[in-house]
This record gives structure tokens, sequence and C-alpha cells, in this order.
């Protein structure tokens, strides 16, 4: 019984691990002394790549470590899809689990905060916009001109917005020229997108577990990603922030994005053919579930709870939209991948990898393995510790 | 002008031949003069494994050639998940397209009909209820007690239920031994259950991009192809018989399985990031989409009309159960996969293998390659030609 429970327990962490905002991997190594605060960024208007205006940009941020004298040490993270700016520290010394690579940022670890100025953003249209900390401006934002929420109303913003946002930020922190960005999946598109973008303003770039985009399978997997809020009548063509909010065609989408970013490995071990209850057979009835399903359902409906489904139609749609030419990216490059995932297919990246190269670019790369598909490239950074710390000394 | 229009109408063509139930493969020698006839074979009551009792069971089946004097030269083919029993030939010679393996079945061919009889039959709970030629028993039925549909009080059947209705099939023919059962994916599941069910009444099985079941990542992933079903309000718990179908779950159902069987090669080759119409940029609006979302959707409406959405529940339950102990596998084996499937991933495949080979039964594997990722197990066989021609004559 008690055997039972543990795996029940432990399966559910690292679903939880995995994708919530706040998940360090088990295992690694914590630091309870590194404290960061929230802050927030704020543009009076920004003008999109696709020409609309938005007034009243706000995104929060957090940095840890101290600027230096030339203001030539700071890196900055840039996060994943369901991610957020916290990616190292805890806001409060009580707080439960740190920033997502707290294992990895913070006094004398990997990226060594006693060393760097470690700076991360919420994007624009952040999935997370009623989780507390979490600094966004889209649309379930106030639309100044109506004073209600944008809906769908608001514009569409790509990639290259989110780095436009971050470089008006660096500015306004007087850095001309970052010492590195680094970032996994959607945040690995942003580190190519800062490239191609700034290359005056970054020395390098560390990009994982993404290609420069233009994937046409991974454009409708997101089309699949979006179409369960759309199927949800409570969406109500994004129109709900009065009304009850459509969390089940957002828990779908959430199950949907959990599985894709996992693998076979990692479901076989942490669930196998359990039944979600021992007395309820699968083969007996419909409402009788596998342990596998209770738990997506469980780690979904957790999710659901601090996300916005129209944000969540904005970020797929920003993502399809990647397209970062890789002739364009001229600064030292790491690409780290791994050689299961289900997202940003091997083929994909290597690809992007040998196009960058082509124009005489220096570029690494190195895999991630593991049990758990695209998250190994959250979850097993580490592995690549010493290329790291090369290529940002380098 | 001409060339979009080709591209257009080719990479719709593939995704319809694909998934299609009379998808040829392109490419492939097709025959015109192989005519089969649709007939249905009838259970007054039939007793499920769970020990539910279905009475009027009827499922269509279909077959090529002449079962010889001592009815020892019969095959089975078992269908995939979207499939119906017609495997070969075409029901009328105007029938634009034949059945799906036409291009490896009939007179002359790989399996040749002159020298095999071969027979192929719908599932119970088959998806396409409303497609004509499909006979089948399932939710959509009508429940003699009532006289009305099932709906969910259908009860729920398994992988093991399909084979013991094929069984009592196979036994009205008066075959005692079948000469080999073969089936790609579900039907490859339905292979291993034959040989392990009726070790005395198969000499041999050929079981492709399958493996015996009880694969948690598959369990959730199955889950999630139901979930859009259950998202629709028209679904109603089922009961929609009367009412309107829940078209757009299905749909949504439909759009995942047909992605998941492909691959990211081929979402590349046949749509790249081109818009699905010219002049609408996808990044100025919402509503402007690519090319790959609009064929999706073209093709799960397609597909979604002759489709009956409890069904599809009914076979996502059957395949969550799927799991057949390998050791009770006492009859040679051909096991084909593909290096690129989501859907079974080759590990669980190649684990399959090592299972049935470690009791001392005959194994043999092979792999097949292409773009098409789970669906290279339907498209690409031909490439073990030789294999399966030498696997069905020792």
């Amino acid at each position: 019984m008690f055997k039972r429970a543990s795996i029940n327990r432990a399966s559910i962490y690292v679903l939880f691990a995995l994708l919530t905002l706040a998940g360090a991997a088990p295992g690694y190594a914590q630091s309870a002394d590194l404290i960061v605060e929230k802050k927030v960024f704020e543009l009076p208007s920004y003008t999109t790549v696709a020409g609309a205006t938005i007034r009243n940009v706000r995104v929060g941020w957090e940095a840890a470590g101290t600027l230096n004298a030339d203001r030539s040490n700071a890196i900055l993270i840039t996060h994943f899809f369901s991610g957020t700016s916290h990616a190292f520290g805890r806001y409060n010394a009580s707080d439960k689990v740190p920033g997502y690579w707290d294992s990895l940022i913070g006094p004398g670890k990997l990226i060594d905060t006693n060393k760097y100025y470690v700076i991360s953003s919420d994007t624009l249209v952040n999935l997370n916009v009623k989780a507390p900390n979490v600094v966004t401006t889209g649309p379930a934002s106030i639309d100044p001109d109506t004073g209600k929420p944008y809906g769908m109303r608001f514009p569409v913003v790509s990639i290259r917005d989110f780095v436009r946002v971050q470089k008006a930020l660096i500015d306004s922190l007087g850095i001309k020229k970052l010492h590195a960005v680094m970032g996994a999946s959607m945040g690995g598109l942003q580190a190519y997108e800062w490239a191609a973008s700034y290359p005056d303003s970054v020395e390098r770039i560390i990009s994982i577990i993404a290609s420069t985009g233009g994937d046409a399978f991974l454009i409708g997997w997101l089309d699949a990603w979006a179409a369960p809020i759309r199927l949800d009548p409570k969406w109500n063509g994004g129109d709900y922030y009065d009304k009850k909010a459509p969390l089940d065609g957002l828990k779908l989408s959430i199950e949907l994005i959990t599985l894709q970013a996992e693998q076979y490995e990692w479901a076989a071990k942490a669930f196998g053919t359990a039944p979600a209850e021992a007395d309820k057979d699968p083969a007996q009835a419909f409402g009788n579930r596998f342990k596998i399903e209770a738990a997506l359902d469980a780690v979904a409906a957790s999710r659901a709870a601090t996300s916005d489904a129209n944000s969540l139609l904005y970020l797929v749609k920003a993502n399809q939209l990647a397209n970062t030419d890789p002739r364009r990216i001229k600064v030292p490059t790491l690409i780290l991948y791994t050689p299961t995932d289900l997202i940003f297919f091997p083929p994909s990246i290597e690809a992007t990898a040998r196009a960058i190269a082509a124009s005489g670019t220096h570029v690494e790369t190195a895999q991630l393995v593991g049990p758990n598909g695209h998250l190994n490239g959250v979850l097993a950074v580490a592995q690549a510790a010493d290329k790291i710390k090369a290529f940002l000394a380098r």
C-alpha cells in the first residue's frame, strides 16, 4: 500500500515538476539562499512586427547577480511556451519550489550569479495570467480604448515581438551587449531571433530543443493544441472574462502539450498499465480509467487554474509564425537537443545547425538524453554543463 | 498558379490516400480486375471477454481467391483503427480507389489470390458506421432490448473480442487453421491476439507497426484522441443519434490521429509554411491559416462525415486495453515496424519481438522507412515483399 502511494506521488510529482512554472529538476542541488524580486517593465506604446500598436505594455522581469561597471556581464534567459520569467531563485524563502533552472543558475552554479547578471522576463501573451508574480500584456489585459479585456481583439504577436520587448527592457538597463541569450523550446526560438535581429547586441546564444522554425508538422500540432479551446462553447469567441472560462478546452490543450513534451519511456516507468483506482478495472466500465489518464487530468486541471485560454491561442500563433532566417545568425551558437524530441524533431534542429554554420558562423551542438523527450531540454541541461561553461567563456 | 494548385491537390491527395479506408498507396501498381463482394456474418449472441452479452452481432467481410479442398490456404487480414474490411479489390469496376492494400493483395501479387483465399472483416465498433459497405455492431447499432441505438450503453469490447468474432467467422467457413493472420497497427494487435488465443488455428502471423500493447504513453494519447468528442456538447453523453452528431469533436479527434500517424518529413514536403490562401498572410490575422491547417481540416471533415463519434470512443477503449502476453505467442511471427513511428514507438515493438523470442518462438523483424511515420506501415509494406514472401512459404 505504501509502495503504491509513493509511486503515485512520484509520478504526479514528476509531471508537475516538468510542467509547472516553478518546476525544479528532481535530484539536483537546490539553493534556498537566492531570493529574487519581480519587477515590471513598461512601454507606453509598442508597435508589433505586423504593424499594430499596443498601448501600456507591461511585462514582468527578475534578475540575480550584479551588473558590472561596463554592463558587459548580462545573460538573458528566455522562457518556454508554458513558462514565466521565474527561472532561478525564490520570491520568498518559504517558497516550496524555486525557478525552473535554479539547479543551473545561482551563486557558484553553472551560470554563476557571482559572475553574471542574469535576467529573465515574462513574454507578451504569457500563458500564466492568473499565476501570482506573472506580469504580461495579452488578450486578458484591459484594452485602454474600451476599458474591457481585449479578448481576440488583441493583435497577433510573434516571437520577434517578444524579443523586441526584451530588447527595450535591456536598453532601459543601459546594457549595450548581452553576454549571452539562453532559452529552451520557445525560449530557444527567442535566442535565435535575438541573434538574427540584434547581432551587435548579443555575444552568443544557447538555443535548447528548438529549430529556427518554419516546421509544417509543428504548425499542424500547434493547431491541434489550440483546437480544444475553440471547441469549448465557454470560449465564446474569446469573450469569457466576465463569465466562466473555457476550462475544459484549456485542460485538453494542456494535456496534449504535456504528452507531446514527454515520451514513451517516461510513461512506461511512471505509470505502466495501472488503473486509476485499484478496484476499478478499466476493462469493466467506460468510467474506469488508467492511472496515466487520471494523472494527466490532474496536471492539466492544476495548470489550467492559473492559465488563460486566449493567451494559449496567441502563443500558438506566435510559435506557428516562428521562422528566423538562419543565415542572419552571425554570433557563436550552442545548440542542445534531444534525440527523442516529439515537438522539435532532431532532423529539424540538425538542419538549423547546418544552415547557421553554412555561412561561416561558429556552431556547436550536443545531445541531451533521458526518458523525458522534449523536456530533457529543461531537465537534463546539466549533462552539457562543461560545454556550456566553455562556450560562455570562449 | 498552376503549380500552386497542383501542390495543393497533391498534398490533399496524399492525406486522403493515407487515411481514407480506400486509400491505395500512390505510385503502386493498381489492378482494376479484382471485384469483391461485401458479405455479412451474423452471431445471434456473443458474450464479451468482460462478460456482457450482445445479441444480433453482425460484421461485414469480403474475400478473394478460392478456398482449397482442405481449407488450408486462408489468410486473414485484420484492419487498422480507422480501417474497414476493404483491404483489396473494388466493389464495382467503377470504384475510383480499391482497398488499402490492393497493391499487395490480388491475382499474381505479393499475397497472391491465385494461391491464397484472403479474407478480411470489419471489426466490432468499426469507426466507419456511415460508410457504404461497412457492417458492424457497436454503439450506433439498435439495442434489441430498447429498439434504440445503444450509445454508451454498448458494453466495453477489447481487441480480444474482435478476434473472437473473427474466429467464429472462420469457423463458419469450415476453416480449421489459417495459413496466416496479417494486419497493421490495430490490425497488428489483432494478429498477436490471434496467435495467443488460438495457437492451433493459425500457422503464422505478420504484425506490422504494433507492439503487444500495455503501453502507458499510448494509453495517454488514446485518451487525448477521445477527449475532443467528450468536450463537444453535441456528444450529450453519447445520445445524439436522433440529433446533430458531435462533428466538431469528431473532426478534432481525427485531426489528432492524422497527425500522430504521420511525421515531420511528410509535413515539410507536402506543405511547408505555405498559407492556406495565397493573399492571406497568417501573420496578419488570427483567421489567416497555414495550408497544413486547412488540409487537416479538410481530411478530418471528410472522414468525420462517414464516422461515428461513440464508435471512436469504443475503439480507443479497445486499444487502451490491448495487452497480449507475448509469452503466449508460439507461432512464427514476422514483425515489421518503422523507426519514425509516433504511435507504436520502436522500443515498444522491439521489446515485443524480444519477449516473443524469449520463449523460443521464431521471430523475424524488418524495418520500413519513408516520410510517413506510423503510416509507413500501411504505405511502405512492399519494402518487405521478399521477407513476407519467404515467411508465408516457410
